[in-house]
C-alpha cells in the first residue's frame, strides 16, 4: 500500500465564527461536522468551550485513483495523496488526521461530543435537525427519489461516521428544514392535489441552513434581532437560491421540490417551462435520461457561455468581448433581479438584501448587474463601496448611507450553523413539528 | 339531413370598440376576423367605414353531434342546432348566416375586404402580421411542435377560409408577435445555447394581441400615450398570463416556449420545477404522454381544488368553506403578486396595471388578493371600486385616487386588434423584422 506524501499548504489560521454568534455553551464540546458528497468529505471540527472552529478538512476526488486529503488546523497544515479507495477509506484517512499526534486535534474518537450531518433533502417529514437512528436512516433513503444524486450520498456518510465515531450522538441537518415555514399557496405546484398530499411534490427549498446562518450574522453586525427584520437573502455559488425571510421565518424560496428550479447555476438550468419537456423529446428526440442529464449537467452559465460554469471565467470572457459570456451573465443576473421583486412584492416590506456564497461574496458585477434599476424598492448600491468588497472574511455593507433597504455581503458558514443546530438536537426537544396540510 | 333550428337569446346590441381607439379608415371596409379552435369556430364581422363590429358568431362543439351556431347582428340574433360535421361544415354553415337575407350582414363571400386569422404560435420568424402564401401556411405549420394544441387547426381554419372567401386577401396574426421586442436575456432559458438558437427553445409568450389592446385602449382613456407609460398587463381568463411593457414594447411575459409556464391557470400547471419531470416518471410511474396530459388538462385551478377549473366556481366553494377551493385561490393569486413584483423590479418604474379577461376583469376578489400588501410598489387600491366593478363593458379605475400606480379594468377585444392589424398587414410595409441573436 503506498505511504501518504504531505506538502505544505498556504496557512490559514483557525478563526471563530465571522458572525460574532456564540455557538450554545452546553456540552458537548468537541462537536465534527460532516459534509458527504458523491466525490467528496469535508468536515469541520468545532470546540464550543472557546466557541472556535479548530480544524477543517476534506478528501476530494473519492473514487478516483488519487484521492486527496487537505486539512488545516492549530498543529499545521497537511496535504496528503491517499491510496485508491471509497467513502470507507476516507472516514478512516479523516480519522487518522484528525487524531494523528501533532497535527491532530483529539487522541481518540471517544473524544468527539457529537456529529452533524448535512442532508440535503428532509422531505415533508423533517423539519428541525435529527438525532440520527436506524430508523431515521432509512426514512433518509426514501426521500432519494427527490434528490437522487445527494441523498444516498448523505446516508453512505452517515454510516461510515457511525462505524468510525461509535460512542458519538449523529444528527441529521437538513438543508431543506428552514423551509418548513413556507406557507401552503407558496410551496403548491399547480398540479392535482394528491401530488402534494400524497406524493410529496411541492416546493421543500435548499440552502436553508446558509440562509438562516447568514441572516442570523446579518442581524447581529446590524445590532438587530433577526425575527424584526424582511430579507431576502441571495445565496449565489455553484448552486443557487433566493430566500424571503420575514421575521425569522422562511416564506418563499427559488428552489423547489429540487435544487434543480430558480436561478440559472453553474451547470443547472433553473426555471424552464414545463412545456419544454415534450418539446425536447418530441421536436429534438431526446430521451428521459438525456434531458435529466442536459438540465443538471450541461446547462446554467457553461451551456449558455459555452466556456465555463464559473463565473469568474465568465465575467473574464464578457470582459473580452465574448457575446455569449455576456448574454450569460446578463441572464444571470436579470433572474436574480426578477426574484428580489417577486419576494419584495411577497414581504412587502424589506429590510436588508444579503448577498452570500462564492458568487455573492466574489463577484461585484453581478451584485451591481443583479440590483441594477432597483431604486424604486430602495435598493441604493455604493458603487465604490460594492467594487472593493470580496467579502472572505468579513460582513461589508454595501448600500449607501441612505439606502432605505440596507446591502450587505455576508460570508456563509454552514458548518457553524451545523454545529449549532446539532448542539441544539443533543439537548431534549419538543416533538418534531410536520407540515400542516389543509383537507 | 335534419334542418337546423332557431331560438331566440339574449340581445347584445353591436357596439363601437369599447376603448374609443378607432380602426384604420383606409380600404378595406369589411374585415372577417377568425378564431379558430379544435372545437370551435369564433368569427367577428367590423364594418371598418363606421367603425363597429356589426356581427360577431360562434359555431361550438365542432365534430360533436350536434355542432351549434350562435350569432349576434344588426339583423338579429340566432341560434342553431346544426347537423354532425367538421370544419368544412362549420364554415358553410358561418358564410351561410353571415350571408342570409334578414340576418346577414352581406350579400355575397366577395363582399368581404379581408380576412384575419388568430394564430397562437408565431416563432421567432412571424413578428408581424403577415399576409398569408402557401408558403406561409407551410411556415405556420411547422411551429406545430410549439403549440401542439392550437397551430394545426389554426392551419386547417386558415385552409377553410381561402376555400370559402377566395378573393379576399387573409392575414395571419400572431400571439407571440407583440413579444418579439422581448430582449435575448430576459427570453433565454438558462440550456446550452444551441437550443436557443438552432432550436428555437425560447420564451415567446403568448395573449400578445390582448395585451397589445388593453395596453392601447388603457392609455387612450387615461389621455396618454401608450409608448410613454410603463404597464404590468395582466390577462386572467381560462389562460393566464403577465406582460411588462416598457412604453409600448413587451420586455418580458410569463408564459414562455408554450402557453403553459408562469401563472396557474383553469386546467394548466403553470411554473413547475424542471426536476418534478424525472421525479414524476421515476417515483410516480407516469409516462411522457401522461405527464403531458397531466400539467395541460388536470392541473391547474381544477386539479388543485378538485372542484373546477373555473374561478367563479372556486369563489364560491372557498366562501362555502372548502379548504382546497381556498387554497387554490390564495395560490393563483400568489403566483400573481410575485409577478406583479418580478415585473415592477424589470421595468423599475410603474405607472399602471391592467387587469382584463374573464377573470380580471369579472372577480373583485382575485383582483383585490393578488394586489394585498403592494403598497409598497406604489399600489393603492379602492375597495369599494373593485367590488362594485364587473368590468365587462367599460374601463373603470379601481385604485384610490392618490394611488402612484393607476389600476385599471380594462374589457379586452383581440378581434377588434386582430382587424386593425389584418387592415395594417393589407398596406405596404417595411421587411419583417426578425429576432436578433448575439454571437
Amino acid at each position: 500500500m503506498p505511504q501518504p506524501t504531505q506538502a505544505n499548504i498556504p496557512r490559514t489560521p483557525a478563526a471563530p465564527a465571522p458572525c460574532g454568534l456564540r455557538l450554545h455553551s452546553q456540552a458537548p464540546a468537541q462537536v465534527l461536522v460532516i459534509n458527504c458528497g458523491s466525490s467528496s468529505l469535508k468536515y469541520s471540527f468545532f470546540d464550543t468551550r472557546n466557541d472556535r472552529r479548530t480544524t477543517r478538512g476534506q478528501v476530494e476526488r473519492i473514487g478516483s485513483a488519487h484521492p486527496q486529503l487537505v486539512q488545516r488546523g492549530p498543529g499545521g497544515d497537511i496535504q496528503l495523496t491517499l491510496p485508491p479507495g471509497g467513502h470507507h477509506e476516507a472516514f478512516d484517512a479523516m480519522l487518522r488526521e484528525l487524531s494523528a499526534p501533532g497535527s491532530g486535534v483529539i487522541q481518540h474518537p471517544s473524544q468527539i461530543g457529537a456529529i452533524g450531518h448535512r442532508v440535503v433533502h428532509g422531505g415533508a417529514h423533517f423539519t428541525e435537525p435529527t438525532l440520527i437512528t436506524d430508523t431515521v436512516m432509512a426514512e433518509i433513503k426514501a426521500l432519494a427519489p427527490l434528490a437522487p444524486l445527494h441523498n444516498s450520498v448523505n446516508v453512505a456518510g452517515i454510516r461510515e461516521a457511525r462505524r468510525a465515531f461509535s460512542t458519538a450522538p449523529q444528527v441529521a441537518v437538513f438543508d431543506t428544514a428552514f423551509h418548513r415555514t413556507i406557507p401552503d399557496h407558496a410551496s403548491i405546484y399547480g398540479l392535482p392535489y394528491e401530488f402534494f398530499q400524497q406524493h410529496g411534490v411541492r416546493r421543500y427549498g435548499f440552502h436553508g441552513t446558509s440562509h438562516a446562518y447568514v441572516c442570523r450574522a446579518a442581524a447581529h453586525y446590524l445590532g438587530r434581532r433577526w425575527d424584526q427584520l424582511r430579507i431576502i437573502s441571495c445565496h449565489l455559488g455553484n448552486g443557487a437560491s433566493l430566500c424571503a425571510v420575514d421575521r425569522g421565518r422562511s416564506v418563499d424560496t427559488t428552489m423547489g421540490l429540487t435544487p434543480g428550479e430558480g436561478l440559472i447555476m453553474g451547470t443547472r438550468c433553473g426555471d424552464l417551462d414545463s412545456g419544454a419537456f415534450a418539446y425536447l423529446e418530441r421536436a429534438v428526440g431526446l430521451n428521459a435520461a438525456q434531458i435529466d442529464e442536459l438540465l443538471n449537467q450541461r446547462s446554467g452559465l457553461l451551456g449558455l457561455s459555452g466556456i465555463s460554469g464559473d463565473m469568474r471565467e465568465i465575467e473574464a470572457a464578457a470582459a473580452a468581448g465574448n457575446p455569449r459570456a455576456r448574454l450569460a451573465h446578463e441572464a444571470f443576473c436579470y433572474r436574480v433581479r426578477k426574484y428580489l421583486g417577486a419576494f419584495f412584492a411577497v414581504l412587502g416590506v424589506l429590510d436588508l438584501v444579503i448577498f452570500t456564497g462564492g458568487i455573492g461574496q466574489g463577484r461585484a458585477g453581478v451584485r451591481s448587474r443583479s440590483l441594477q434599476g432597483l431604486h424604486s424598492l430602495g435598493i441604493h448600491l455604493d458603487a465604490r463601496r460594492n467594487r472593493d468588497t470580496h467579502g472572505f472574511d468579513r460582513i461589508t455593507r454595501i448600500s449607501t448611507t441612505h439606502s432605505p433597504v440596507t446591502v450587505l455581503v455576508v460570508p456563509t458558514d454552514e458548518e457553524w450553523m451545523i454545529a449549532q443546530e446539532t448542539l441544539r438536537a443533543c439537548r431534549p426537544l419538543p416533538a418534531p413539528r410536520h407540515r400542516s396540510s389543509p383537507g
